[in-house]
């Protein structure tokens, strides 16, 4: 019987800049002329039906201006596009372009796009470097920091990816102009969970500036988008691997997942998290950790915004309850939630021990009794 | 305009051993049971049907009595099996079956599965960790170090997948017993390519010993398991993402990868590889890299582990030429080749520099005048 050890230590660096401006088109084409992806010269643009012409078209042209190789490929815009089959769609895609290792993926559009488009470069060739320029308020909250790309399949959403850093996130403010306001109330969700988790201060000033962000004022919208950057982070950097103090982010995706696929996706991913931070608070409240005050102005916010705070009559509640166990959380069949803890604060029991056990009658009871 | 800074530097430790004995089934069980894995619970065996009667229900078993909760899933033995389907298929399996992110995977079987099943663990839940119990040559030879896993295309093998290493490898000599002939002989094959690029001691003692090894003794299998180990640990050390040194293994694959898509896989990998090794062998010749006695001493060695040396005579030769464009060396759209130098030894132009570039009519020329 023989051994052989295989020494496989070093020094890994995956750190990279967040550009937080207004319309950075050219600003992304210089980096690369630059030489922020080295010598790669092949770009394979991934976007959306949504940006398509106001970015990845614009882009593209900038591209091939500064004789560089570039292809747009397109998804139907929408969390259903972020599947395996997409993926290998678009895989198949770029193979017949004669893509190879020697090229990077651009991510043109919000969170499905960075997700899926992600996933793909870190898998393409064996991992191929990516840039995500997000056109979303949804995106620059949550795919900007954290390195989670992933793609959705029928039984569960987000569980089939990659830790994936990109080499540069630019967040485009005047794209957030731009969305429909739907969208950009959905991306509101994701502000206000980072507030609830983690700072009283964001909270007041969400409470009081709504109007001016969804307004689009420029100083309001950098200071969120900062703002939002600095709390992922925080949490990111402590716990890469999601081994503890990364399931804080979690706050109000429990529900908020499960609702998001029952709804078959009616419901987009900001207005789950929204309906997602009620419950919680709810549960909270229930144990102990908030105030009927505190669970008020969390719900008051939520309204501000424009988001939903009721399950909708459409729902199939048992069927709601069911997908709950589903969650990445679950540990022996059982359910965990993240609580918030007041204001800007979450339950915490331990060193990353955040996740509470939740009984199946104790969420019924939210569903049935606290819910219209 | 704002910058971020996301800062992400750290120290890994991919490090793992490769214990290479006679039926370490019990071993395996005992390694988990001792914390190889630290506290997981839950196994999702990978295997074929091949190995499953002897390999992967004894394991099973095994994980069973220890009260471990597990699962076998099987993919039908070959090539065709290596696949995004494939893996989308085990995926969902999986989830069915309620495998989340306190998993681990185990890999039954020969490359197939072992680069199936690790690409599959990186992406299960965002990556579990994995086990290789290699139970072919082939396998022993190549899959278990270098942490290469990847899936097929209609369009290029080896495409899509990741670096992802394993947490332990078990080299199972025993297993070779029951490999059926083709499959020993092919798996030969890539310890042949270990000595041509790299030890003439290695090729001298596959001479001498072929009976042997063929039959099974256990002095010369554990010699050329361990020299296979030797070989491809020194070369993937001082490169493990193929930016330069590594491409050196791909001796005899860029024509090996080609001839085997175009049968279709009626040849095996290894006896693809062969074909590979002599067609670069006699490439080599016509640059001056190779005597012509030398040449003759590969097509010997091949022979004499029962490979094939010619092409085949359902193969399409005009299509075989159009499919060394999918190489993932091909640059620019320029065919590029790794060429051997003598015996033990490749051609290199200077650091990290191994691929020569070959134009369409000297490989023509190969194809239509060396071969029959």
């Amino acid at each position: 019987m023989g051994k052989f050890k295989v020494e496989l230590k070093k020094v890994v660096d995956d750190s990279y800049d967040i550009l937080i401006g207004h319309n950075l088109k050219r600003t992304l084409v210089e980096d690369i002329s630059n030489g922020l992806l080295g010598k790669i010269k092949k770009f394979a643009i991934i976007t959306d039906t949504n940006v398509l012409d106001i970015y990845a078209q614009p882009i593209y042209d900038l591209l091939v201006e500064k004789n560089y190789k570039a292809d747009i490929f397109i998804v139907q815009a929408g969390e259903k596009s972020k599947t395996r089959e997409t993926k290998s769609k678009i895989e198949d895609a770029m193979l017949e372009k004669g893509y190879r290792r020697d090229c990077a993926v651009i991510a043109i559009g919000g969170g499905v796009v960075s997700d899926l488009a992600g996933f793909l470069a870190g898998t393409y060739g064996r991992g191929v470097p990516f840039i995500t320029y997000a056109t979303t308020l949804l995106a620059a909250a949550d795919a900007s920091i954290g390195g989670k790309t992933a793609v959705d399949t029928p039984l569960a959403t987000n569980l089939i990816g990659l830790f994936n850093q990109p080499k540069k996130v630019y967040i485009d403010l005047e794209a957030w102009k731009t969305l429909p306001d739907r969208q950009m109330y959905s991306g509101m969700a994701e502000t206000i969970k980072h507030a609830c988790m983690a700072s009283k201060e964001l909270f007041d000033f969400l409470q009081k500036n709504m109007e001016k962000i969804y307004s689009n004022d420029i100083t309001a919208c950098e200071y969120i988008a900062n703002y939002n950057c600095e709390i992922k982070y925080k949490v990111v950097m402590k716990d890469e691997r999601e081994s503890g103090l990364r399931e804080v982010l979690n706050l109000g995706h429990t529900f908020g997942r499960a609702i998001e696929t029952v709804s078959d996706y009616r419901l987009l991913h900001g207005e789950a998290v929204a309906i997602g931070l009620v419950a919680q608070a709810y549960l909270a409240k229930e144990k102990g950790y908030m105030t009927e005050s505190d669970v008020k102005k969390v719900i008051a916010l939520l309204k501000k915004a424009n988001l939903p705070t009721e399950i909708p009559e459409y729902i199939d509640r048992e069927k709601l309850i069911e997908k709950l166990y589903t969650d990445k959380k679950v540990r022996d069949g059982k359910l965990r939630f993240v609580l918030e803890k007041g204001i800007g604060d979450v339950v915490c029991f331990g060193e990353n021990l955040y996740a509470t056990p939740i009984s199946e009658e104790e969420i019924r009871n939210i569903i049935n009794n606290y819910f219209e």
